[in-house]
């Protein structure tokens, strides 16, 4: 080793002990004739001291920024000491020292504040690691890791690899494909997630099955996606939803203690999906805050359980005679605690907000819950003050509050209340980075519509099961849209799925489904989504037919390693938290990746490009 | 939970407790009115016993093998005790019982023994992972793989993802690319080995990094080789040869304690490969057993340690006017331990043996060394009796022993001898399975000649450093080779490389090196492989340019996973140690995998097929 020790380790304790230390030149002091010398490693920083004595061989061979050496010393007793860092009550005084290489100036500092901008710092990643900022990110990656491994060996999962050269079956997002050589003209897939196999590991009876494991999907990247990310990936048999929800809290729970030293020890509150579109216009909300929805108008179809509360309690706003509430779909509004004082300009600027075009509203009509008890509006001459004061206590606004009233079509005012609410409860401080909420979002519906075919999709992915009540809906009915205007009226627009999310500070972290484990069903569940037979058995016989041979009842659950680390590091990036990234093209910089390949590779594959 | 307890937990304890067990059912025994099932799970198998009160319900819904039954009852004390299995003290009185889903009959049993063929059980590799033999590989494999993890984590190494999609730079092996549909024309590459990103996390001070990751080589696959695999990946700084041999040979030894209960407190020896190649012939030597080469005749370029010993001690074998042995460049003798009384017939079944093409020598020598101290040969006429007994005595063999003696070309001749050996060995019954010898074989040339291009190629790889006193001979010497023929005079054919190799039982289950950290010694060894400055630049530019930046020492080591768990688990085949294996055209025949893909995926890649 070219060290006895490292340099997070030396204490008071240590005194007069002789020690070699090997790291990187973090900072050079010289005071007179004496140097002083910040050196880091992964563990810690520790300050050496260079005497006269050495002076002529630091001129000879001086020190700089990021040089690797390797010093020997005594350990000395600070006269001025650091209490920010652990060794901060010592130095070595150096005997001698040793460059074991040198280092180019680098391109940006080593810092926590550092000054080097982002394409700089992925294009010289290996430096970026360096910086504080990144390895404590990384370290919570591992805490996270082997938390999780941890909860989960006690628990009698094993870790169980599954193959990454799969066959390619495009249902959902785009795989990303693999020429095979021995093959000629055939393509392996990269797997978008285990998800076949584990449930063949469940026919097999393995049980209780993990793996942290690199998923991949060929996807155009928004903001903060990754063409290759990371889950923990599990499956269980023989269980029902509650023993699902019940082992994976407490998973989480485990890590907030091992990770965060936090006890979350708080009931974690459930939530069925329709309750999460109707009180927060969203189906991973944000609880640690309130400012719920009120629904003073919406289309009947999209809440059917929301019918007879509805007629109890439903304003009429209809019949003010102004249009923008008359012709809108969807009437939404939410109340922002405190805020009855805010200026013309302030509200104009949210205004501005919404109607951006990633918000896409055309205005917003506002209503001043005055500490007097009084209301004010941007649109008084349609509503009394007591219309105003009726759709004021229906948003829960108290005195001092200010309302946002949003109206347009259903899908797209729904989801601007809910950015608008999270817009709101950033400003005022209610997203605390330090807190933490967990949620399950249950009843997923189990199909969606897409217009493009006129058919039915699996929100989910195909292997979800249906809600043991609703399975005979799915069996019975033809999954054939006959009208498409009409598809709400469809038997299965109403089916709702046996799966679960959990959301954490409205970030789904997980997600999963108890799974179809009959041939009868998955084959129709196949034949839902319009595959014929024998596509369904060219992409999936393999399941099909182990579906046979004595399936178990079975479930599991994905988290989003790369998410959940991210959030639990208090960032919004989930690139701080994978070692090497790629960029929004899906680029790795510092490597030059993608990148050509030779002809004998061409060659040997027997493909060729065919460039538009 | 569809259960409240496992099939491999109940106990003579748990008498008269109701139980709920699942399981698939292993048999079905009727004893006239009562029906014995025996139900299994992942823990084990528990009897039922269904009395004559089901018997109606088991005519109408009759149970078969691999049915999947939930069953509830009370467990009773067994008249007929089952002292094989950790249940076999009782049994369960079923009251009520519910078929949760039906089996076809199985395409093979699912035993031990089972009469499935190789193809129909990778086929059906769902039902294959059931037998009891499979599922304790899978075991041994997750605690081979806990184990490791454990002792890296006390040990301070960090678990860091490296990506999957990088940069094709085909040197060695042959990259799997993947076709990066966002950069039209441009691919990734599946990595063989995290090697340059573990480098560059030792650039980055990380300092200690292992992953349990999947690699990729699009090699011809000879027997047991598979397309993608598993490393336990390790790297180190600021450390020399020495801490990684000490580091590792203690997570092996860990290994063996946790997974297989064996106390390996024996020094683990250590050989030269030039050692090894010289007593055994091979590599990675199995030394269970002795059974020594004899060197009676070799080039003397191969072994240039040797010219001393060879010519105080060399055996004037040349001289008897046998031409097979004076034409040969190299005679090789074994002695095998008492087998003088071979007949005529096992010793040609023997000759016949080492003619195969497989080993491809013209024929071979014995000498019987007889009990009563006489020496009986194949080429009495050419040998006196005492030039027999030198022959003999060279290989140590004693009365009663059988020497064996090849000769020819020294590479396939070395090589013959070592596969004879570990035959004889096999036969005697001296490769024992459950003898475990560990041996780190060291010093291995740090390049190869290659006829093809008449230059260098890397051993190791290209990161390997040279031995710290052969460096010098690297930097001032042209790597060119100017004459074909003579290249085992250059001075690069002497240059030893750090690199070391971790062997068990005579496979090679691990590798590693100390790793070249300075540019200019990286660009030379780049040059000396016949890279041009730009195709080392666009190849490796990013870890020449992090050399830049202050770089550590380090080095590390790569277990090969799959090969680790196959002799810890005492197979000859990887195969039987993954779940989800490749056949030897790289197929996964379950899934029908690598296939064709659609127009539409042609398209969004930009490519097509180009077959020949």
């Amino acid at each position: 080793m070219y060290r006895s020790h490292t340099c997070g380790e030396l204490k008071i304790g240590d005194i007069t002990k002789q020690v070699t230390l090997a790291g990187w030149v973090q900072t050079i002091r010289k005071f007179g004739a004496i140097t002083f010398v910040d050196l880091r490693d992964r563990y810690g920083i520790t300050q050496l001291l260079f005497g006269e004595n050495l002076n002529a061989e630091l001129d000879a061979a001086p020190l700089g920024r990021e040089f690797v050496i390797q010093a020997t010393g005594i350990v000395s007793e600070r006269s001025n000491k650091n209490p920010n860092i652990s060794t901060g009550d010592i130095e070595i005084a150096v005997s001698s020292y040793k460059i074991l290489n040198k280092s180019a100036v680098p391109p940006f500092t080593i810092q926590d504040d550092t000054d080097g901008g982002d394409d700089l710092r992925m294009k010289y990643r290996f430096l970026d690691l360096r910086r504080n900022a990144v390895k404590k990110n990384l370290e919570l990656r591992y805490a996270v890791n082997r938390s999780a491994r941890n909860y989960l060996h006690e628990n009698q999962f094993m870790d169980i690899e599954t193959p990454f050269l799969i066959k390619s079956t495009p249902e959902g997002a785009r795989d990303f494909v693999v020429p095979s050589r021995m093959n000629a003209g055939q393509f392996y897939a990269l797997p978008q997630s285990p998800q076949t196999f584990k449930q063949l590991l469940m026919v097999s009876g393995y049980d209780r099955y993990y793996q942290i494991v690199k998923c991949f999907r060929d996807e155009d990247l928004r903001a903060d996606r990754q063409p290759e990310f990371t889950q923990i990936d599990c499956e269980m048999s023989f269980v029902e939803q509650e023993d699902i929800l019940l082992m994976f809290e407490n998973l989480i729970k485990r890590i907030f203690k091992d990770v965060k030293g936090i006890d979350y020890t708080e009931y974690i509150e459930r939530m069925s999906w329709e309750e999460a579109m109707w009180q927060y216009g969203n189906d991973k909300p944000d609880i640690r805050f309130g400012m719920k929805l009120a629904n003073l108008k919406f289309p009947l179809h999209s809440f059917p359980n929301k019918i007879a509360h509805l007629q109890s309690s439903l304003i009429g706003i209809g019949d003010c005679g102004f249009s923008v509430f008359d012709n809108a779909e969807t009437v939404v509004a939410i109340a922002v605690s405190g805020c009855s004082e805010y200026t013309r300009k302030q509200i104009d600027e949210l205004t501005e907000w919404v109607k951006r075009p990633q918000i896409g509203m055309q205005g917003m009509v506002y209503i001043k819950c005055s500490a007097d008890g009084s209301y004010k509006s941007s649109v008084d001459k349609f509503f009394t003050e007591d219309k105003l004061k009726g759709i004021a206590d229906k948003a829960d606004a108290q005195a001092g509050d200010l309302v946002f009233i949003l109206a347009g079509r259903e899908e797209r005012t729904r989801k601007a209340a809910s950015e608008l609410r999270l817009e709101m409860g950033k400003r005022l401080g209610l997203r605390k980075e330090n807190e933490f909420k967990l949620l399950w979002v249950l009843d997923f519906p189990l199909f969606e519509y897409t217009e493009d075919d006129n058919r039915w999709v699996a929100r989910h992915h195909p292997f979800t099961s249906p809600k043991p009540d609703h399975i005979a809906v799915m069996i019975n009915n033809n999954p054939l849209i006959e009208q498409a205007d009409k598809y709400l009226e469809h038997p299965y627009a109403n089916i709702k799925a046996n799966a679960y999310d959990m959301v954490l500070n409205g970030n789904e972290i997980g997600g999963g489904s108890i799974r179809i484990y009959q041939r009868e069903l998955q084959e129709k569940m196949f034949a839902a989504l319009g595959m014929s037979e024998e596509e369904a058995l060219h992409k999936f016989g393999f399941l099909l037919g182990a579906f046979e041979y004595g399936a178990p009842p079975h479930g599991g659950i994905a988290f989003g390693f790369d998410r959940l680390c991210s959030i639990l590091g208090g960032s919004e990036s989930i690139r701080d938290f994978i070692a090497f990234p790629k960029n929004n093209s899906g680029r790795d910089v510092m490597l030059d990746a993608p990148s050509t390949i030779d002809d004998k590779q061409f060659e040997e594959l027997q493909i060729q490009l065919n460039l538009k």
